[in-house]
């Protein structure tokens, strides 16, 4: 069997077969749904009682209170100095950074004045209370802690609560030194479902909060969905994705690499490499039979090349360009002598890796803009996690009493003509003083 | 039976009462949920002929081809030059009021250069194509195709396709010039969660789009929920709201219009005053009595104030504040002589109007700000319809060689602490030109 499916556009089916390796949909099972109904529903209406027993259920762990279940901060900054000098510099290096690139994110207040006096803006406000899903176990990613809690604290939010399950009372000493190094406030051990209805709904002891962020198994990503609208939520994300372009001439052993990195996070991660150099295709494919037995994740890399990743062949650049704008990907590597003028013709992707030396894993740690990406395409209609995620705008109107009379004139004849009277009789008493004058 | 409920601060169970008054969750029963989900399938499946299908049954409009469902640029070039003069010049002032507004909100690339070289930054693109779902019949509101196409055509989407049902094949004159004025590109007479299937998955003759913004019914509202993923949407709304703080010298019966022009919307719309002036209150009380009576929606607006409309006696203006965020209310009225001072104190509020000459009803039509807010409380983390729901955001990282060798040491420390040893290894094959020397 190949390591990775071939395909090239100028075969009569491509579209039809790049379609099919893209489609993916995640789809909670009727199971799932009605267990974690049954979840939100008990954790609402019971509180701390519910919280406790699942969490005895699921993560074996008993504890007579949920504020037992509460990590203090002085725990945090243990993990922090318990960590040896290499990995703390790095987690606090790739938290510098993350913050200091969300800091050109922040939104700012506006507004002008007409000339009648009238003023109008927009007010920003960060929000009150943010929590955060970590997954426990053996998928802890101490980078997630930071990429989610660091746009929030740089927006201002004043309080950020973490959840984490602690399956048997394990704890990830990396996770939580990171919580400390990226400012979490609080920390539960709590996960599943039980977790996201705790942040949702608030309970005796959990605070409830104003949005989830954060990754999960599919239990966790249904429950975000179902309290959507009592809360935010980031997004429900799909497998993760590459789409590298390349001119074939990079070293082809670090576009294996490349590839793998993405093929390792799990069998439905996809990737793909698009470039109109056939020779260079099959000196890729060498590099990853060579590269692959030193793979820990070999079986994880072999599984998800051969279900979704592909080398594409395209006649040029011009049309790698357009692939990559149907496709649409999570990442996308510009691996190409001149990267800037292929990205000012991207117009759907999470985030763009130029040139040769940019990798796409020094993205998901540590180069700053934000490791949470939209997946599955849907990089058409919306954008990387990011400071914004944690503000809101308020429309701000004034009226002068000339604007008020100018506007609530224009605003009765709409009115009246989508038969709202007292529409326009509101807008109209103010034209009052001064129509009398 | 009196016109409206009465809370006041000092009560034992205000907090109780107050919450027990904006709860409202919108719950698609299992008929509703099943129907869509059918509807969404079968057009999915069929695409024109299911479309046919669908109009025919429940618009009653039979056609032999989706394209005779199109409704040509003349037709809404037509219909405008039909309109009497007041209605074209209102509907012009307000689309250019909204136009100017949403110019400010435009997002921008922007980027910055490391010492090291390293370019970081990010790309706003707009979204290819937006659908824009308008309701038809009795219900058919010109300013919300206004409010909805024109921030998509500031943010440079090249098309908006707008659907809008036409039962029986009445078509409402003031929408369709609305989209004239607005610059919409394309519009089917298309209704229901068909329509929305027809957007979502794209048929032979309807475009797929990459958003789906626009109110509608039960049936629209979950069809928009099931193919969120698929495709964006704006936000599931719920009721309209208005909370209006007034400090006791505002005309008390322009207070009763405020309020009536937020009862009269439906029999869920939520009216709120709050003030501490108890002798005020009563004369607002007065003034909706003899208001009543001239109102065309009266028993809409008696039945809407009954069940959740309120007058809320409070201590103080800070107290006003403080239920206002608890509120979170889609429109907030601040009908005080120093407006300023308390709107830099709220924290959670759609749109807020300032000042005693600022009615909420120009809001709606032609102030400038969006009238598409989010309700429902989720002002806590939400914010109005804008320019920036049309962009979205890609992250640029382009990495110096110097720069990747540093960033290549970081990631792979962190790489290797969450055992992901092909992310470590495509770190690091950047960091070897840099380390040689």
């Amino acid at each position: 069997m190949p390591i990775i499916n071939r395909l090239d556009s100028s075969e009569a089916d491509f579209r039809e077969r790049l379609d099919r390796l893209l489609a993916w949909e995640g789809v909670s099972d009727e199971a799932v749904t009605r267990t974690v109904s049954e979840i939100l529903a008990d954790v609402r209406r019971r509180g701390d009682a519910a919280l406790l027993e699942y969490t005895a259920r699921f993560d074996r762990l008993q504890r007579p209170r949920v504020a037992d279940l509460e990590i203090p901060p002085e725990r945090l900054r243990q993990a922090l100095e318990g960590l040896d000098a290499e990995q703390r510099q790095a987690l606090e290096t790739a938290a510098g950074r993350v913050r200091r690139y969300a800091e050109h994110q922040r939104l700012a207040d506006w507004q002008y004045t007409e000339p009648d006096g009238t003023v109008l803006g927009q007010q920003i406000t960060p929000l009150d209370r943010v929590g955060l899903y970590v997954p426990g176990g053996k998928a802890a990613y101490p980078s997630s802690v930071i990429m989610n809690a660091v746009p929030a604290k740089v927006a201002g939010v004043p309080e950020v609560v973490m959840v984490v399950p602690t399956p048997d009372g394990t704890l990830n000493e990396l996770v939580l030194a990171a919580a400390a190094v990226a400012g979490v406030d609080r920390v539960f051990a709590l996960g599943g479902a039980q977790a996201v209805a705790a942040l949702a709904y608030g309970t005796e002891t959990v605070p409830a909060v104003d949005k989830i962020v954060g990754p999960g198994n599919i239990y966790v990503a249904t429950a975000k969905r179902m309290v959507f609208g009592q809360v935010g939520i980031d997004m429900v994300a799909g497998p993760s994705e590459i789409l590298v372009i390349c001119d074939g001439q990079t070293d082809p052993t670090w576009i294996a690499a490349d590839l793998f990195s993405q093929a390792e996070h799990d069998e439905d991660a996809q990737a793909l490499l698009v470039c109109p150099d056939g020779p260079y295709l099959e000196m890729v494919v060498a590099a990853m039979d060579e590269l692959l037995t030193e793979m820990p994740r070999a079986e994880i890399i072999r599984t998800s090349l051969a279900a979704r990743g592909a080398l594409i062949r395209v006649r040029d650049l011009d049309e790698a360009v357009a692939v990559a704008n149907h496709v649409a990907p999570e990442h996308l590597e510009l691996s190409v002598a001149d990267p800037a003028a292929l990205a000012s013709r991207i117009r759907h992707a999470g985030a763009i890796f130029m040139g040769r030396h940019t990798a796409e894993a020094v993205g998901d740690y540590c180069a700053g803009p934000n490791h949470v990406l939209p997946t599955s395409r849907t990089a058409r209609f919306s954008s990387p996690l990011g400071v914004y995620d944690f503000q809101k705008r308020s429309s701000l109107i004034q009226c002068s009493p000339a604007g008020a009379a100018a506007l609530g004139r224009t605003a009765a004849v709409l009115a009246r003509g989508e038969g709202l009277v007292a529409h326009a009789r509101s807008a109209q008493y103010r034209t009052q003083d001064e129509e009398a004058k």
